[in-house]
């Protein structure tokens, strides 16, 4: 069997209500975890405001870095929106009204309903391919890498469920923590060597601090499942050595 | 008394746990709210990997964009504690001992306990200065209009309290929020207008939909105060007019 190739995708969180402090994002651990299924890392995160010139730049970085790129936000019927305008920019082609959006939205709205803003949200760049939207109706695009979604989380998942089935399946990446007493600073010297060691595991190291205890996460991530279970096996080793008890959260079984 | 500029920041998200979807973010709410009330709008946000080049990339583009750029993650003792270092090469300085923060850990640890994992905390980019951490000791620091923090929530929270009377004051923005029934396809033409009119007011519209009724935010930011309530009252007029019920959520009251 081929080995699977690592696949990385960017998102790009258009829109000024993360920035102010509006809103709590909660779309970001569900796209990490629902790409993370199909064996595709999220490799960057950026979050820019309603504005064309920062959306275009972002657009054009991030999906030539990537292989994937998502968006949200942005692709309502609001002047605020102005997402789907944005990206045919950056793409120099022309933002155009699709029969098959028109038709979506008659169908939802009825006919005589289908106002200006309305229509707004049938334009999508030339040659880009929707995403079907089960909560509201008015559909997201693909275009290229490029996959353009709403930002309302509801919204967001259902057009992610639409789109995961046609993106290519890379090297799952799998994850073992180790949870354990110690200071990171005691611990340091001896990941240091495993990460050596493991150059394949990528190896993190989270403390947490509630009511003035610490705990420390201790995390192993790899698409390698025998680099992975042998390097837990040796961290538990140095966790015990250290003098510390643990408790392990392993998606790979040792 | 003269007219206070429009103060704006980036903020840099270092680290693999956002991007792996094992951490929902805390900080981003929080450090847009605490700016916001020193008058500094959150303009750009990025979350990046523990990768030098990626780190390096990032802090050159933002710091020269916004007044000040905020680094939260990656200053702890681990291998995977690469952002003194980066930030370091960023600005083409050296990333050095620093003698105040030394005797901090020294203090904190005990002087026989000052290993290497705890001595690379008290390495910081020549010329910086150190942010003090009420939590664990190990400080950030700051260099330009570059301030490194801590990426766990509680040590960010007692750095950001101690940098904010540093940073200067810009023109604060207030929010008013207006909350109906209708859908946004209704509002749109109008709340177009409205933005036409009050060009210095940004005017938002964030759709939600719960158990099948949808609701929707309408939010007026601005820093004229007498534009923002001008703004307010005629958005509450459109909204009866078209039909619907309203609440408000108001910094600024009528």
């Amino acid at each position: 069997m081929a080995k699977k190739a690592s696949l990385k995708a960017a998102l790009l969180i258009i829109g000024n209500e993360i920035l102010s402090g509006r809103t709590q994002d909660k779309n970001i651990q569900h796209i990490a975890a629902k790409l993370g299924e199909k064996g595709i890392s999220l490799a960057e995160i950026r979050v820019v405001p309603d504005v064309e010139a920062k959306i275009i730049k972002a657009v054009n970085e991030l999906r030539k870095e990537a292989d994937y790129l998502f968006t949200t936000g942005g692709i309502g019927p609001t002047h605020d929106d102005i997402t789907a305008d944005s990206i045919a920019k950056a793409l120099g082609v022309k933002n155009v009204l699709n029969a098959e959006a028109r038709r979506i939205l008659s169908e939802n709205y009825g006919e005589e309903n289908l106002n200006e803003a309305r229509l707004k949200m049938a334009h999508v760049p030339e040659g880009a391919e929707l995403i079907r939207n089960p909560v509201s109706s008015a559909p997201g695009f693909s275009i290229g890498n490029v996959y353009v979604m709403a930002g309302v989380p509801k919204i967001m998942q259902g057009m992610l469920d639409n789109v995961l089935p046609n993106l290519r399946e890379g090297a799952k990446v799998y994850s073992n923590t180790v949870q354990c007493e110690l200071p990171e600073s005691i611990v340091a010297n001896d990941l240091t060597q495993l990460q050596k060691k493991f150059p394949d595991v990528d190896m993190g190291s989270y403390p947490h601090f509630k009511m003035g205890a610490s705990s420390l996460a201790l995390v192993l991530r790899s698409s390698d499942v025998e680099a992975l279970k042998e390097a837990t096996r040796e961290l538990i080793l140095i966790v015990t050595k250290l003098g510390s008890d643990h408790q392990t959260d392993l998606q790979v079984p040792l």
